[in-house]
């Protein structure tokens, strides 16, 4: 094949010996891999999209947050979309063979221009893939039509109808509803008793899923593989704990938390030194039904928890629309030693998934954070993977840590966070 | 999305009326196409692989030739190598769920260079969609493997071992036998009784094949085609004939094929009158068995067949390994006024589809031909289609002729002849 490699990511890795082992690993067994992986998704019902936040530390490759709402379609790079639109085709023709007209349903936030560039983005892919797809909103205020201006295009929400256990725009009914609203308030009753099919299930919304239930499933995808592959889990999960009911405003449950962030502490420390590893541990705790970013926090002593400011409480009482946090999941904080350009901002790679197909990704660069904070907030910026083929298809005759080989790894460990999701839907619905 | 548009493919194209309208008639219906087409491959076992050589007139734009083993591989850009991965993991994965061994038998020509780099692309694509490739061989005389230093990479054929049913390479039982061998010369014996998978299924060799049994279903999907979205069908397809047996050698059953290039040539010149096309129409005449570009010639008028030179006669009489033509099909000669490059050397579309997927393709460009000549020939040249998202993913902003839509146009028809090729295949089968 003919290459134009006109396009070099220009990121400084500091890579430490068990990862490149890894990356060696997961390169040598690569068919044993994919069958493996394709084994798996046998009978299964696997989310329509996901994206995977993943963050490599060198010693340890893990995934942190997997969305299946993902946004961000319009950081992915130009190259991926025919990929993307492959595999929506494959997704559907599964689903249902004789679809012609989606309905996307959108987040209510029409003032976050990135979100609607994202939905526009989305939109297009759908689009391409042959469909006729136009924009449903929830928002209670809408009566009619509202079109934005985009930077990229124009953007139209319309107003849902809904009439004999049918959902509609007007003038338009779909035979797919494809959510990407989160569902972080509950699922809308709009949706109740619809005869159409709605991807993905309303189950999978932020008001029903936990944090906690997707990594209890990837522990177990993590050992599953790790025994394939024979390599140590915790090399590529990271420990969690969850604690019992809290509330951040009224200092109710702090004891237990304290608690188990010290244990997770412990665990950690544990490991790195197994694996000689000379940084200082760390936790992030997170609302367990959290998105966007909100309701995170980095803890490097359980003494911290006791101490908290009303800030950092009140930072940490709630979540996306004001939802209230009422459970957290401690996750063992994942160093990322990526760092993007010449300010060696902080990076942490998001792989994007459709079906079981990855499709693209970029990278979420943050000049203002550390590298052992949560980077999913204000002031991030996006840098799509140059080399896009490279979560597809690694270079066996190139250095482990090389782009391509670096980003088939990180394929490789989306996939298994893809793999927790899909057991996770399909114990729920 | 981000673009980079760092390749512009530099092809001057002289576009006349009828097929700027239907570019224009394809974006604009993209859905229903779209939704046609996927309805079209509805419990159908479609061809593994197929490429097909188009021919874009300005006033019209048809397939000539379609191929279900095909080679030049090589030739696509690199570009296309994660949507050819993941259109192989689609194919296989509705194939046989368990797949994780693929034998790809190859052509016997081990002098072909450029056949080998094929095969090389071809394993590589088997290799990164997870899968362990080996490369097993007809070659009679070979006894033990075979490496072979190619350019890019270095390739190994090994002979066939047959056992119990069971077709082998030594120490190596596939799941799959792909063939990459269009068996002109028959189906070998050692595939009788083979318990394992076979795509392409056997009875689609040139052995049994012909190409007018090809285009009598592809004028019936041209037809159906042409009715969903309103055009004549002559705009994208090329009438065709075929004869009875005849003997160029023996000067057997010229008067026949006479007197059917007459009616043809006055049928094309019909349809040119209707469409003001000022062109000479002219007639193609190749074997109806034949492949790699063998027994093909170009004829202009009916005498022309009366007054062949032994030269001319002894080209038509053989194809691929000897094979001698004994029946011919006589396709109207579809103008390519596409051309690449400074020296405008005449070219052709090559559109490369896995599964229903549309991967890539290149152009067939041959400076040493005429654009009423067949351009499959010893001095062709190939450049890959620079912005290959474009068969893929059209944009309805640009004009129906800027590149991604001509593309796009390219990706429909294609499509077209690989439906009448999934028609063929399951009636044969």
């Amino acid at each position: 094949m003919i290459s134009d490699q006109n396009i070099a990511p220009h990121l400084n890795t500091t890579l430490h010996e068990p990862l490149e082992h890894l990356e060696k690993h997961l390169l040598g067994k690569q068919a044993k891999i994919e069958y493996w992986l394709r084994n798996q998704w046998h009978n299964t019902k696997i989310p329509f999209y996901t994206s995977v936040d993943l963050r490599n530390a060198g010693f340890k490759l893990a995934p942190i947050d997997t969305n299946l709402f993902p946004a961000g379609f319009n950081n992915l790079n130009l190259a991926t979309l025919p990929l993307c639109v492959q595999a929506v085709q494959s997704a559907i023709e599964r689903l249902k063979e004789t679809a012609y007209k989606i309905l996307l349903i959108a987040e209510n936030n029409t003032r976050n221009l990135y979100y609607l560039e994202s939905l526009a983005a989305l939109q297009n892919i759908l689009q391409q893939a042959g469909y006729k797809v136009r924009i449903g909103s929830l928002l209670p205020d809408l009566h009619e039509p509202l079109t934005i201006n985009l930077q990229s295009t124009k953007l139209t929400l319309e107003p849902i109808i809904k009439k004999n256990h049918c959902i509609s725009v007007e003038g338009f009914v779909p035979c797919i509803i494809l959510l990407n609203n989160d569902l972080s308030l509950g699922s809308p009753s709009i949706f109740e008793d619809v005869y159409q099919t709605i991807i993905p299930p309303l189950s999978s919304g932020w008001a029903t899923r936990l944090k906690s239930t997707h990594f209890t499933h990837y522990h177990k995808v993590a050992q599953e593989f790790a025994e394939q592959i024979d390599i140590d889990s915790w090399l590529i999960e990271p420990l969690f704990r969850n604690c019992g009911k809290l509330n951040f405003m009224k200092n109710e449950g702090y004891e237990c938390l304290a608690d188990n962030v010290d244990a997770i502490l412990n665990n950690i420390q544990r490991k790195y030194n197994e694996y000689d590893v000379p940084h200082k541990p760390f936790v992030i705790i997170k609302a367990d039904a959290g998105s966007y970013g909100m309701g995170v926090m980095t803890v490097h002593d359980a003494d911290e928890i006791l101490s908290l400011n009303r800030k950092q409480r009140t930072r940490m009482s709630k979540t996306k629309e004001g939802k209230p946090i009422s459970q957290v999941i401690l996750q063992e904080g994942v160093y990322t030693f990526e760092t993007w350009g010449n300010d060696e901002a902080v990076a942490e790679p998001v792989i994007y998934m459709i079906d079981h197909f990855v499709v693209g990704g970029f990278y979420r660069v943050h000049t203002k954070r550390g590298i052992n904070e949560n980077l999913n907030a204000p002031g991030m910026q996006f840098e799509p993977l140059a080399c896009i083929n490279s979560c597809v298809t690694p270079d066996n005759r190139q250095a482990p840590n090389a782009y391509p080989n670096r980003f088939y790894a990180y394929g490789v460990i989306a996939r298994l966070a893809l793999l927790a999701a899909t057991r996770e839907l399909n114990c729920n619905t």
